[in-house]
């Protein structure tokens, strides 16, 4: 889930919209799984797309969230839930793809949740990594708890970790005086190619050894 | 956990009473079941009974929430706890009838927060849906989440569906001009009806083959 | 996760930098003993340290939460985290000593939350409570609930238990005049050494038969 934060681009709003559809999907996977019917996997579908966005939005005092007063999301959300209901093997099928998209979806959550921090607080670190975190990763926790599983980013190959890289050389930019909306576009990339690298090389973050 | 959005009649107050007792009393027995301690049953309990309504006023920015503003629905949360702590043989004995009034909770409680939307937002039928829907069953994921396990809703005959389909007709009975206090009484039996005659014959919606 | 609420003394801002350390370090334990890498450490000791706090805010509409606004508590909660993946063994083998720590964040939580819901309510007991409570215990839930566990503030030994005692007291003492920062201390040390001496002699409030 994301938003103009930024005075976004049509390139950004169409990686947002491929971010939640994705996003979507994989909450729709698990709902599926997890033998809901058609508005359980709605709901779940819809929490994973948008819940980040959300939770960015009433911490940071946005209100209404975006994904609220623009019904744009939820559309996609429940376009998606209602598609896998009715052709789970095909988009099954597509899940790498789907994990791709899943992965620009967290590039561009991370990098609209840091620069909405950006346009509230100015260059105050602290706050763009918490609302891009938040943004990219929020909507997967919620989805990951709810199934009852440990949620993917405390496990998994570096997931908020490539948020958390794309965060810190997005404020490096801005600390260098690059503009916002030409920051906005390697950042995306930078976290949506870690995380695509993560998947297909399996890299991990050091863990401690116990 | 619901709120005078609408100018609220005594018998939707009444109603609202026993929804909210109903929710606290199924976060009772959870916490009995799982060997808390009387204050975590007190806790389960009201976050059952509340957590739903909040989540709602937090998100459309109603602060502070009507749950804490006016302290009735506490008391009755903590009451519900208190009682079942003394007498949970007595109660789940009448788990049947309680499961009966949880069914008016989720009708009164959607019909509640899809008012309050449309109090705030006009006929805008996703903030309605949406706002009805997280009051309805926001209390019942935490309270199902929280002794970990996958919620209700995710897994269970016509639960948020009943809810989705109370806020459809609220929304085409005021689309076709009825007063939104006139609307609620048979939207509310509406919701409560569905879910009580799932649960007696076991209706679900189709589930996708998997 | 605390705040300066009340015009905090010296003292109490210490004891709020040991709890919410203390706090940060239960997170990154779990965290480990979770295989997670070392941004998934630094993201459950931030969500243990200052998620109660931050519920807390959200709840009674003071935006941008504290934790936010101050970088300090972040600050901690991330040097905790790097510590900890880097010296595991040795900060696990004075458990026991955290332990004590997590105590002393239950009780100064505890305190600053029910002080912050006095400043805005006034003497109004329920609001104090929930604020209390919410910012005691908020970040300890989530951090369970995260790995999958049913939080131990619905399982174990005197916890909310404690925190409410707390509450009631420090109520109390306001109702009977006390000032608010002469009340803080003997209420903070109250919570802790209740749950000091409930972890050391395993106190349990009764639980209902079933």
């Amino acid at each position: 889930m994301a938003d103009p934060g930024l005075s976004v681009s049509t390139l950004i709003q169409f990686l947002d919209l491929f971010g939640t559809a994705a996003f979507a999907a994989t909450g729709a996977f698990k709902a599926v799984e997890h033998k809901s019917d058609i508005v359980g996997i709605i709901i779940l579908a819809t929490i994973t797309g948008v819940a980040g966005g959300v939770l960015r939005d009433v911490i940071f005092g946005r209100i209404p969230p975006v994904a609220i007063a623009n019904p744009f999301y939820v559309i996609i959300t429940i376009g998606m839930a209602v598609a896998i209901f009715f052709l789970y093997r095909s988009f099954k099928h597509y899940e790498g793809l789907i994990l791709k998209f899943d992965a620009v979806g967290l590039g561009v959550f991370t990098i609209i949740g840091a620069s909405f921090a950006y346009s509230v607080f100015g260059m105050n670190f602290l706050a763009m990594a918490f609302a891009g975190i938040v943004t990219a990763i929020g909507g997967g926790i919620l989805r990951d708890v709810f199934v009852n599983e440990v949620p993917i980013v405390f496990v998994k190959e570096l997931y908020a970790s490539a948020s958390f890289a794309g965060v810190v050389v997005f404020f490096g930019m801005l600390a260098a005086g690059v503009d916002v909306n030409v920051a906005a576009i390697p950042c995306i990339a930078l976290v949506t190619g870690l995380r695509m690298f993560a998947m297909k090389y399996n890299w991990n973050l050091p863990r401690p050894r116990v």
